[in-house]
């Protein structure tokens, strides 16, 4: 039996410390302005409009967690900060924290209550809109967020790029498809696939860009549709990324069973996500996004790759399989 | 030139869900429920008041956070949990991070306004009390917070009863003492010192049952006072812990020059604190500390030894020195 230790408890416990420093940092554009060129403290405190009492401190904070450098008292961005948090790069996923740092850090103060009800605790808690039309509603917005939500899953699309046995399949279908780099990386490493991207039609303008601008217009195309109201597009691969998490059991398993139906004989639907591992145990990041799906949504949660794989042998699939594919993401693959 | 890499970038900015769920496991009494016994989800999910949609998730993500076991379907506290975070054990710290649940998880929310001001962003900046009025106010919400502050500096308190040489002094004195705590580990590991403990008179209580629980009621005694308004006793040693970050640089030197004042010639000030390294580059958790004294007091700030050091020598100690005692908590010591 080892000795009792606090100093975890105290990290996690004041963890909010370092994540609100980061998204605050992101929020007033510190990555940004270094990706310009280093800077020394006096310089910085001005070009970001900083208070001079902490400025110092907040910045060395921002070395001492890794996020900055500091030379000769020169401040300078790390490899990864400027790649990942300069909002000039189109590697940026900045968009994804501005909205954690404006929105889910302030409803997840109320995860108690969310516990005790089972209630969601966003825009909808204090009498809003629901997540996904306040997300929609503001088409700069939603560019940003679709954006970030691209560089983020970006490290899964391209593992499912080349993991996949794209050669016995032609066509495919990416639902809930949002900018598109899922469809984007599998049709640039499978040049002989076909690509639809399916989401709702406020979606259009941003995915075509996104598809054009990797000269990929003659082979991926936008189908405008609702995942509730429409079938689901009919091509020999379905895939839904981060999609089933949003909702409950119900409308997990209808959403497989759509996929079912539009699938042939021998053609494979692909869902993949921040996978819980089977014994519910190891990966806290999926467990945490479940927790985020109650924040967030009225019946959402995450679920294991066995749940998955059972979601498919009952609505028909014959032969189901999980593979991890990068950080906290797998995917279940099921064959009709 | 090493790849960029996002998880760290992802983990720190989403870092307030593991941290929010630990918190309200503390609130909802997880972990003093399960150190009755182990338990299974649905008996568990009862006890608590848990919702069914999410306990499940909660309680996992506990697990895999490392602050939970689970086997054979039953939930239970691990080691430091158990001794930690058991409200009916003395070494609950639960206290502070109940705190910082109710209070500094939301006043953080705030923290670009902060750094844009340089003003705090607590009760204060909501129109109400300070900082110390808010605790000392309710006579058992201060005996919680001062009990959970012994917890948490119990260890470098015991670092420095047993590292600094005590055989060269007779009478010590712990300004700002609290509940005594160091004051007590100082005492019990050298029989030859008496000790007392200055801090306001709301605090008499509340130290002296702790010293007499202890059996050192002959030799540590409670002097009510103020140090803003009174003299510090005079003692061999006088002892500051946590107390200098919470005022600015003028009160700081106040206080040390109060001391130099209060000691005999060959007299010892013992300042000790989350000292943040002196290249300030390393000892997150004193650059965060001082961004959490922005937070709750109008020029509190954290330091580093050289900083220290050279307020000493300016107030006239002939020698001074630093010494790291355990996690984030150093002291430097001053020889008048």
């Amino acid at each position: 039996m080892s000795a009792p230790e606090i100093d975890r408890i105290l990290q996690t416990g004041l963890g909010f410390w370092a994540s609100k420093t980061l998204l605050s940092a992101i929020e007033m554009e510190v990555f940004t302005e270094l990706a310009r060129h280093p800077q020394d403290l006096e310089t910085l405190t001005g070009r970001l409009g900083l208070h001079p009492r902490s400025s110092r401190d907040f910045l060395d904070a921002l070395v001492a967690l890794g996020f900055l450098e500091r030379r000769d008292g020169k401040y300078s961005n790390t490899v990864s900060t400027d790649f990942f948090l300069d909002k000039h790069k189109p590697s940026y996923v900045g968009g994804m924290l501005e909205m954690a740092n404006h929105r889910l850090y302030r409803f997840w103060n109320n995860l108690t209550p969310a516990l005790r009800t089972g209630l969601p605790q966003n825009e909808v808690a204090e009498g809003g809109r629901d997540l996904f039309a306040t997300i929609y509603a503001d088409p700069q917005r939603l560019k940003e967020f679709l954006r970030a939500m691209s560089a983020i899953s970006h490290g899964a699309n391209a593992a499912i790029a080349s993991r996949f046995p794209w050669a016995n399949y032609k066509t495919v279908a990416d639902v809930g498809t949002a900018q598109g780099d899922l469809l984007v990386q599998v049709a640039l490493a499978n040049p002989h696939l076909s690509g639809t991207g399916f989401d709702l039609p406020e979606v259009a303008p941003i995915f075509e860009d996104y598809v054009e601008a990797q000269g990929l217009s003659s082979r991926v195309v936008f189908r405008p549709g609702s995942f509730f109201t429409d079938p689901l597009p009919r091509t020999d691969v379905i895939m839904m990324g981060h999609v089933l998490h949003d909702w409950n059991l119900e409308t997990k398993r209808m959403l497989i069973g759509k996929a079912f139906e539009a699938l042939p004989l021998g053609g494979a639907l692909i869902v993949y996500e921040a996978m819980i591992d089977d014994d519910r145990s190891q990966n806290a990041f999926g467990l945490l996004m479940s927790l985020n799906m109650l924040i967030e949504t009225p019946g959402g949660f995450d679920y294991t790759g066995a749940d998955c794989q059972s979601w498919m042998a009952d609505a028909g699939f014959r032969e189901t399989r999980v593979e991890h594919l990068i950080g906290p993401d797998s995917m279940v693959v099921g064959i009709k």
